[in-house]
């Protein structure tokens, strides 16, 4: 089982464990090298970068490895007038004012909230990315189209049946379960309700492989062989790990966040809007409370984001970990710190074993 | 690995799957014999059963079956002031009254709020049960002797690792771990919150298997072959299904309840306190949607749950699932209508296919 999925093929890699785009930093070209070199798939988290930084990067991740590698990007949200945008930044910036006085920070320019997804794709084309993957959403047509026609492996992401279904009429290659255990942003895009949305990957899985025609890949929670083995048992043909590639020696997050996640248990995470204005699993923390206390309604992503960025850097550099975004899922208690290649022959013998 | 965990053993039964002890009628003694007839463990209910009821029930189980099985019982809230209680006695009928004048209802007496859990108790053992499931908290160390003494098998029930840590410390035989996908209550008992103790299965089982000493049981979003493997391979030595048992035939649900489920998906469900004060995860309905938008605290169990008892069961005979509390998992779209023989026959088929 472990040998023969159509992941591996389609990816063309050893084995089917995918290295989580996760945004933010975490995903250096070291990262994402490592990961490809050991024989799984590695992914350069994008959706923050800007296009010259992606094409950098991705050059910077080609020196280090031959091997097959993916690029995230985020589907960009809807658009709001003028007047709208406007407002939620001001809300924005007045909701967050107390934690940059707090830092000592001037309020950040968000006067033009241009999320440049066609920009960022295009360098995903130009680079010649073996495999492309997204969340938030459906990828529009004519991008599919091209990322087709230049045999790049196009890979999205589903919380419920339905959204994974859209996926599959779309024309994607292959679609990531993500369960309510994932660390990090909910790829959510056609629920009604987040809450609804929140279906735990042993319940997801299977519901997912019953109703679409391509290869599914399993997200949420897995942290070790025992999670790969129960992935393949619910019928997935991958498995995609972002927190235990977080504590990983080549991985970017910052040294605070780390030893969070390694200090942190099942029960010490919450989704949040607080960072961001899209919801997240990370570890509880004050801004997350004070945020949740206030009842006032956080602006929309980007623009929550935008008006925290700072904030959150600031803090990680002062090692505060309380206004940190400190992502993170629910099987915390099995991170590890070790290097990726490690981590990716530690999975592989425990799932052997377990699958022999 | 299907043929020689040691809950078998322990439970004295063939297969590892346990049914759950859905309250509230479900688990009929027809369900209980069925499912313990088919070599699985069939678990009587019995929460909001008077103590007479439970000694009928399980001597009519008796009567249809030779085989074991268990009865499943709530640890009692914790006591209010007679002043505390009657103040959240008025806010519960105040809250429902619209209801009750739905369905032509008298308010009902809830003057005294007594849970007779001693009294449920001793019916388990003066009725030699072979094995007594709990939910909602720890069992007092007399008691659990004296089912001890009587070599009645004990389960408990955790939600977090640190629930399971303590039910371990204090001599259970065997832990089922209830991941978020569950339907019905959820088990927490010592959380800090209870979006917190949202862990799902496969974030759980692992981490509860590290932790404790006694034989772990996965519970939640488990419903067909493909559950049941992937919990072995999590590392649990059983499962517990609910849903899955809720619409067998011999089932006490309402027609209309296992309608509902049949026809769910995975996103259909949400966790509420509005029946019964306590979290439980069930379909959304109008009622669930009514009681979220007022923003009145709803009272504890089990003076909500006293307070919706009339309402629910007219809403049952009236057919109208808009008021019903109709729990589930979130694993309902692999809902089927049969026998619990053939349930189990097939349960059995699939994991023995996977794991051969």
């Amino acid at each position: 089982m472990w040998h023969e999925t159509e992941v591996q093929s389609r990816l063309e890699i050893k084995y089917p464990v995918i290295q989580a785009g996760m945004a933010g930093g975490t995903t250096t070209p070291e990262l994402v090298a490592a990961v490809s070199n050991s024989g799984a798939l590695g992914t350069l988290g994008a959706g923050y970068m800007a296009p010259e930084q992606i094409r950098s990067a991705i050059r910077a991740v080609k020196e280090l490895t031959d091997a097959s590698f993916a690029v995230n990007l985020f589907i960009p949200s809807p658009k709001h007038s003028k007047e709208q945008e406007q407002s939620y930044i001001e809300a924005g910036l007045k909701l967050t004012e107390r934690y940059r006085q707090k830092f000592n920070l001037e309020p950040p320019q968000i006067n033009q909230v241009e999320e440049n997804f066609d920009e960022q794709l295009n360098v995903v084309l130009e680079e010649e990315v073996p495999c492309f993957s997204f969340t938030f959403g459906l990828l529009p047509m004519r991008m599919l189209q091209k990322l087709k026609a230049q045999n790049i492996t196009t890979i999205g992401t589903a919380t419920t049946v339905n959204e994974a279904i859209e996926l599959d009429l779309a024309g994607v290659d292959l679609i990531v379960a993500q369960g309510s255990e994932a660390g990090g942003h909910r790829g959510t895009f056609l629920a009604s309700s987040m809450e609804q949305a929140m279906v735990g990957t042993l319940a997801l899985v299977p519901q997912v492989v019953d109703q679409v025609d391509v290869p599914v890949i399993a997200s949420g929670g897995i942290m070790d062989g025992r999670g790969i083995a129960a992935a393949f048992m619910l019928g997935a043909s991958g498995i995609q790990m972002g927190t235990a590639f977080l504590t990983c020696h080549e991985s970017g997050a910052q040294d605070m966040h780390k030893e969070e996640v390694l200090n942190s248990t099942e029960a010490d995470t919450m989704i949040t809007k607080a960072f961001s204005g899209k919801e997240a699993r990370g570890i509880k923390n004050r801004f997350m409370e004070e945020m949740d206390d206030k009842h006032d309604p956080i602006p929309p992503y980007p623009i929550q984001n935008a008006a925290t960025k700072d904030i959150r850097k600031a803090a990680g550099q002062q090692k505060k970990p309380d206004y940190m975004s400190l992502w993170a899922g629910q099987g915390t208690r099995l991170s590890e710190a070790m290097t990726a290649k490690e981590l990716v022959d530690k999975l592989v013998e425990e799932t052997d074993a377990l699958l022999r």
